[in-house]
């Protein structure tokens, strides 16, 4: 390997690796039987010249903090990439064939099992948002000067969240981030609606803020001084690359019908031919100048109050968040313009250069998380948990992305009151549970939150907080440390003679204790507190249904579907005890919402005091 | 009313009316005491000037086909979209004062309660993908003369789904879509991105393909000629129109911190008084020329295949839709960029003229299926079903919009092989069984899929199906017209002497049928087809328990939570035979899946015929 200050290869150079490129490409997915060549093809030439000549990376050492950053926005054309790693030595030609196949790391579209691949690309318009917040991340508070690279397709760039990552990378002068657009014509069934209008393209990143360089995306030289260029400005650039899908192989080249699809053996040996491919090799590629952050000063354990007053769980969280952010300085914290209701602003008072506004755009603010967390910082994400569900296709690629990421959503459920349906969360415990290694939680007071979010910041994969709009009473003052992922508490009852037992969570635990306090002559009722919703506390599910004789109640603020109903018949599905149940009462929102009071809207769902002590008395009468 | 031709009010009546709208806008929400009365105000003038000289409609007749449309994709804005509706006679002012109250049509965001308002709104970023959706299908295929305005604010400008909406109504030349950039420079917690560089604004909106005017947004007379500009232009245009939050009202104009704030009473006299308001009374409207649609010709039964040989469902999926498009005038779809592999295609050779190509923009494309469903048409919109999750908070509200549409997934689970996860749907049965009222589909055949396809033509609500990559073989020949929402069907065993039940959907049934085969001298096994997961079928359910004594084995290509499994436990909850489970085994995909064949995925993933046989006679035994 070279150092930076080593002189530049020659363009000869680049042309023999954008040919090893091409030919690996095609070699590995005609191997694999499937894959996108001609994705690839178009873009080699770009990728050949920045590896060999601008991409500071030590191969032998990915999580060198000092690395440059390289996201496949366009994550099909994996390939190309595939190919570059094995050109950089990071990979052998065996592994390069073994693409597509069942145990290799060579995936259809790149993951992070790979250890030079920070985040899983393959869902398009993704990549360059992460790139963004890589960028954000590196700017502040890492102050780091490695540089963040994204290739994206030409096709994704009719997806909106291309446009909220280059509005934050204009707004925040993001200089030390570079976008290639691969402007190759062709999209999976036909002409892009831009086609080659590269002007049209430029003006857009214009318009956004960014600074565009329009070049041809096959002349090396142009290439090799865009991205110098591009590495050397004050401002965030998009190289715009005219390119020829297929480019290179006269009988693919700017074809419809081969997005998507590999080239048959006979195909391939015809192709290696006309490129005039040998046997791959090694090329030298530049490491960074060394660099480290500067570590964070030691962690101490957040300083959480103990709240005695009725607080709104959403308050607690933002407090919670701050005495996080002044105990340990890795935590960082996105909100999407709404931190006055979901009280982030408290952190952003405490440590405003790790607190950042990703304006209304939920999908970017995600995807600016999932960025920093690559770089080791401990990303928290919150806005209203309705508006969680606009960000829903970048949590489940985060969850591919193997990203640590913690999540908040404000103003769940029917409880915020006037506002009306669109602003309600009931589906949030659905689409959260349904992501891989998630963990939910849904607290229903301050101290207990505040302990919740606590834990969230040592926590792998995704983890999501529910909060409430209302204030909630303080429901707890003792035992707060034992407040863990995967437990529950009872609230109400608890002896070997509770007779129904209700589990709810967040705001209708209150409920349940009042309907429960209501009824204590007449019936004994155990209120559980099942605060952990994924993992759900199973044996206080068995201990329940066991207890009661069967006798279970579950109170949500939510759709019926996926939420804590589903959660719980699971769980005693699973624990074998499901057989144990002799009459099972879902109380959930069955119909629309509309506006009101939140104690009107309680009621007017089913799920209030009144509907919990009526079918409680029907339960064990 | 006034017709189109009358003369234009002057000036002095715009005034009268924006002073109308202002003080109504703070009249109803003091009165409930929440609310958003600044963000009324700086588009009070805008709005005035609309409804007195340009939209024309009919108040007397939302339903008027002649009728202009109107989205105020601001939706918190709804105070004055109230106070609209009261000065057009459409609504008395005691209505007005309800506004927020339980049982009022006057929600905290507009909702289609009311009978002039076309969607929910308050999810910012929707109201103008859909009004794009509205005005592409006025211009095909029903050849409307009507105009469509749609109401932004400008923190929603962050939003992308704003710049696909734009992008779409550019690349198709609407000159039927005016959007109205209300710019006044404060978003809930603070300044806006831009605040109020509507030169920047402008640009974006010109990159994107429309027309921007820059006006004062105050200026009565430009905002007039800016409107009827707009009418009579030949590319769709947006009004970039400088406001100030709060306008009128000296001591809230241009201040932070009163974003979503009702004024107290006294403010509110002190406000009115300012204003020099008035009695509310109705203001004239124009009414729009009388037309009707060409009414579609009569709808025939589709004329649907029969097949016999293995197909994949998403290409049944295609050939049904095009059957649906050749028997009926009204059924219109929409495609993001994969037609070739969700087979909407096939409707494109039907009809094309009724196909929508929506580029790779998931949020834009359900944002137009619900416009277009305003408008009487019968939408079909599809893609990956991984990549539905992009739209889902589009999908939440569309539900919310009480809006009729069809949504189709292909590529469903793991048992689309080497592309990996990124492309695999293994959330989509979660997410959309948590969306209100809706219906969701899984066939695992051919013939199946077409029958079901055909019934989604006429439900009501949100429908979604979802299809399978790879060919499936055909199960179903006979009693094709018997599938029907909220069925299932039993295509192993049957009799009362089953000992166990497999209980599967799409691609799972197949593996089970191979399951029960391999085991059929050993263990009676019943196999259940539950191709509607939602409704599901509950009497098949209840049967299949009590037969088998209550040994119960789930198998879906999905992660455990939210899917198939989940709606069976909860089911058979509510049926009051959960108490009836002996044992219930639970086969899903628990890692996360990499690539890898399909038959090697559903092995490695623990759903294949193998893992059911072993744990059908683990069950038996």
């Amino acid at each position: 390997m070279a150092t930076a200050s080593q002189t530049a290869p020659t363009i000869d150079v680049y042309r023999d690796l954008a040919r090893q490129l091409r030919a690996d490409s095609i070699r590995c997915s005609t191997a694999a039987g499937s894959g996108h060549p001609t994705s690839s093809l178009s873009a080699a030439d770009l990728m050949a010249v920045l590896l060999a000549s601008h991409l500071r990376y030590d191969w032998s050492k990915p999580k060198d903090p000092a690395n440059d950053h390289l996201i496949f926005s366009k994550g099909h054309a994996s390939p190309l990439y595939y190919a570059l790693l094995r050109a950089a030595g990071a990979i052998d030609d065996a592994e390069l064939m073994t693409f597509r196949k069942l145990g290799s790391r060579l995936e259809g579209h790149p993951t992070p099992v790979l250890p030079w691949t920070d985040v899983a690309t393959g869902s398009l318009g993704q990549g360059l948002p992460i790139a963004v917040g890589e960028a954000l991340a590196a700017k502040r508070p890492l102050n780091a000067p490695f540089h963040v690279w994204t290739l994206t397709g030409d096709s994704e760039l009719a997806e909106g969240s291309i446009w909220e990552g280059l509005d934050h990378a204009g707004h925040e002068g993001l200089s030390n981030f570079t976008a290639i657009f691969d402007i190759n014509r062709l999209g999976q069934r036909g002409p892009t609606e831009l086609e080659w209008n590269v002007d049209a393209y430029a003006a857009r990143v214009r318009a956004f803020g960014c600074d565009p360089i329009v070049i041809d995306g096959h002349d090396l030289a142009a290439i090799d001084d865009a991205l110098g260029r591009a590495r050397r400005a004050a401002r965030p650039t998009v190289i715009v690359a005219k390119t020829i899908k297929g480019k290179g192989v006269s009988f693919i080249e700017d074809k419809e019908g081969w997005h998507g699809k590999a080239l048959d053996p006979e195909q391939a040996k015809q192709a290696l031919a006309e490129l005039g491919a040998t046997a791959s090799r090694t090329f030298a590629t530049i490491k960074p100048d060394p660099w480290a952050p500067k570590p964070f000063p030691p962690a101490k354990p957040p300083q959480l109050a103990t709240y005695t007053e009725p607080l709104a769980t959403r308050k607690a969280y933002g407090e919670a968040l701050a005495a996080l952010g002044a105990a340990r300085g890795d935590v960082v914290v996105l909100d999407a313009e709404v931190s006055n209701s979901t009280h982030a602003e408290d952190f952003k008072k405490t440590a405003a250069d790790r607190f950042f506004e990703m304006y209304i755009a939920e999908q970017q603010m995600v995807a600016a998380a999932v960025g920093m967390q690559v770089l080791g910082l401990v990303p928290f994400a919150s806005t209203f948990a309705a508006f969680l569900t606009r960000a829903y296709d970048f949590i489940r690629m985060a969850a591919i992305s193997r990203a640590n990421l913690r999540l908040s959503g404000s103003h769940a459920g029917v409880s915020i009151g006037e506002d009306g349906p669109s602003q309600m969360a009931l589906e949030d415990l659905a689409m959260m549970r349904a992501v891989h290694g998630s963990t939910v939680l849904y607290p229903c007071d301050a101290n207990q939150t505040a302990r919740l979010v606590a834990l969230m910041a040592d926590l792998e994969g995704i983890s999501y907080i529910r909060t409430t709009r209302e204030k909630t009473p303080i429901l707890y003052t003792d035992r707060l440390e034992d407040f863990r992922v995967g437990g529950s508490r009872i609230v109400r009852g608890g002896g070997a003679d509770d007779a129904v037992a209700v589990i709810a969570a967040g705001i209708t635990v209150h409920e349940a204790i009042k309907a429960a306090d209501r009824l204590k002559d007449a019936v004994k009722v155990r209120v559980i507190d099942a605060y952990s919703v994924k993992p759900i506390d199973a044996d206080a599910l068995v201990d329940a249904v066991q207890t009661t004789g069967g006798l279970i109640l579950v109170v949500e603020d939510h759709w019926p579907e996926g939420g804590l109903g589903d959660a719980v018949l699971a769980s005693l599905a699973e624990s074998g005890v499901a057989g144990e149940l002799v009459r099972f009462v879902h109380l959930a929102v069955r119909e629309m919402p509309h506006s009101g009071k939140p104690a009107e809207l309680l009621h007017a769902a089913g799920i209030d005091a009144d509907h919990i002590a009526d079918a409680v008395k029907d339960l064990a009468g």
